[in-house]
């Protein structure tokens, strides 16, 4: 087996459990990011941007490029691909950096998603809140995540505070959706067109950081599952994207609500390395290097993933739970941060709500 | 969860998959080998013994060392335990290497094993064929492994030219065991004296060389499988060991046979970095850094293990399978080495049986 040598755009913890899940394919890594010491630095080589020919450099050193993050720089993947692969591609990448064109694709695509309004001015904010009707979210355009970046408008009152925390931006407003919970759907397509999707899982945020997942989603329907499956592969294939993607959803009564795709293997799919045969990472792996697809079928009926956020938490209260995996990031402490998370699988799902019980301070005191 | 360090005498696979299963838990890995370039190398940092200061780099590298090979020099490991721990201590390590010493104390504890004789002449052999009676297995008391620096003694022809072929080293004579299947336990021990032994795994050879091994061993008897167990525990436990521990046994009509222990993970242990709880990398990292150890239950009721041995052959038949993981080593291709290998796990024996026939070229025409 040839070893391939996988470029990543970044060095944090999606880097690392890249490296973790396809070095065992005889995939070697180098990473291309700032920080000489990072969670993926121990992982393979990191070339810093230092000077104009890192990045020849990087680009020489590796066959296929990735990328850790969303809001990767589109031109700087404009430079790479005249000479190397890069996967997910261009359209993957400019679509999710954008809401308002990233909402067009959903619509484009029959994918249900909230009404929405580009606002440039107070006045067509105003006229936005005339036709959407309120509340409203007025988010900008680019960037922001895990709540930020963004502005909830519930009366009239709250117009004028909301353009004056997000005005000079481009901005969008979206109409509400009234949703019971937050889902996500996680697949892959490989360079051969073919598509995995990975069972819909649950997911609890708070303070906008997500907390737990719970896969598979509690009690949904075959009808909302097949709706899932649907969004997510028709967006692969419009994008010919090649890997991992990732669409958030609100579960509403009138059926699935896209919110936001990311081009990446996600937070909400971490649950996999235990939980699949195949996890997020390892697939990601094998369809940008051209391999066929691993099964993303549940290895246990069971499995959750609580994040650690903050602080380290006792440890060794996670090692001794015998179906509980610690994955630590090699990160230091600091508040918000994600440092790590907890894998729980189970032949049962009361085993998994009494672990994350037992784990509770995980949940909330580490977290805040 | 603070970081620790971990120095490793040795950068095979075994090493690499030590990194590969610590990291998660914020354990980073130092490398002490002569090769540059290893399968451990992009895995941490590797100190080349290049020097009289290295040995001390290497050491101030690090909170505590382990190895790879039960052949690690115990003059290496004195220098080490001056200033930092090494796990498995001392007296693992070099029972380990002396064939007669190491029988001497499965004897001492109630373990059963062949009959032999020390050998230092002629005369001694033909005295230990008429004690033990024919055949005999006449072996150098250290080093040797896969079946090198053995001969087999049938009849008293075979006398001589076994004497001609291992002359001039330590011998033993040991009474050949009338064996149906070779079987191994592996145990881990911590520093807190916790233990925790896996499933007996059943290996089959070729060539003097493991080729696969199934877990658990089929219609292993309960009161076989206690037997083994007992036998590991009373050695971890005699040797203070901290770490992982095998055993390699016959089993024979009259009950199980202890053939030889090495003090480390072992390759018929590698079925459990999919089918336990906790693999036996892992728990090696956690005893030897002090850490709770994780269950060694199976998660699938079924495991095995083929090695992929001299030639690559086809990954992407190894890929295609649902329930099968590939593990390659990074590792050029040579005839007789082992270059990676692929593990099968499933609900039911009959599918594991499917699969090791549907992966045959891996198990035969690649392996010879």
């Amino acid at each position: 087996m040839t070893i391939k040598r996988v470029g990543v755009i970044g060095s944090g913890q999606l880097g690392r459990m890249m490296a973790l899940a396809g070095t065992p394919l005889n995939v070697e890594f180098v990473f291309y990011d700032e920080a000489k010491v990072s969670p993926s630095s121990r992982l393979g080589e990191t070339i810093l941007p230092s000077n104009e020919n890192s990045l020849d450099h990087f680009i020489n050193s590796v066959d296929v490029i990735t990328y850790e993050s969303e809001n990767t720089s589109v031109e700087l993947v404009d430079k790479i691909i005249q000479k190397k692969p890069v996967h997910p591609g261009k359209s993957s990448l400019s679509n999710s950096q954008h809401r308002l064109t990233e909402k067009e694709l959903f619509r484009s695509l029959g994918i249900a998603t909230a009404n929405f309004e580009r606002v440039t001015s107070f006045e067509e904010l105003e006229e936005a809140v005339s036709k959407l009707g309120l509340p409203i979210v007025l988010k900008t355009t680019r960037e922001g995540y895990d709540g930020k970046g963004q502005a909830l408008i519930k009366q009239v009152e709250d117009i004028e505070s909301a353009w004056k925390k997000l005005q000079g931006k481009e901005l969008i407003a979206e109409a509400f959706v009234n949703f019971s919970r937050e889902l996500s759907v996680i697949a892959v397509r490989s360079t051969a067109g073919e598509i995995k999707v990975y069972p819909i899982a649950e997911n609890d945020h708070s303070d906008g950081i997500l907390r737990v997942s719970r896969v598979p989603a509690n009690n949904l329907s075959n009808e909302k599952e097949a709706q899932a499956k649907e969004f997510i592969s028709s967006l692969l294939s419009k994008l010919d994207h090649i890997g991992v993607l990732t669409l958030e959803l609100f579960d509403t009564e009138s059926g699935l609500v896209a919110n936001e795709m990311a081009p990446r293997v996600h937070n909400s799919g971490h649950w996999s390395m235990q939980g699949a045969y195949t996890c997020q990472f390892e697939n990601h792996i094998r369809a940008i290097c051209g391999m066929p697809l691993g099964s993303t079928e549940m290895s246990q009926p069971n499995a959750a993933m609580i994040n650690i956020i903050g602080k380290n938490g006792d440890s060794n209260r996670v090692l001794s739970l015998p179906n509980a995996h610690l994955h630590m990031y090699g990160k230091e402490e600091r508040p918000d941060r994600k440092i790590g998370h907890i894998n729980l699988t189970s032949q049962c799902s009361s085993d998994i709500e009494r672990d994350i019980d037992h784990l509770k301070d995980f949940v909330t005191e580490c977290g805040k």
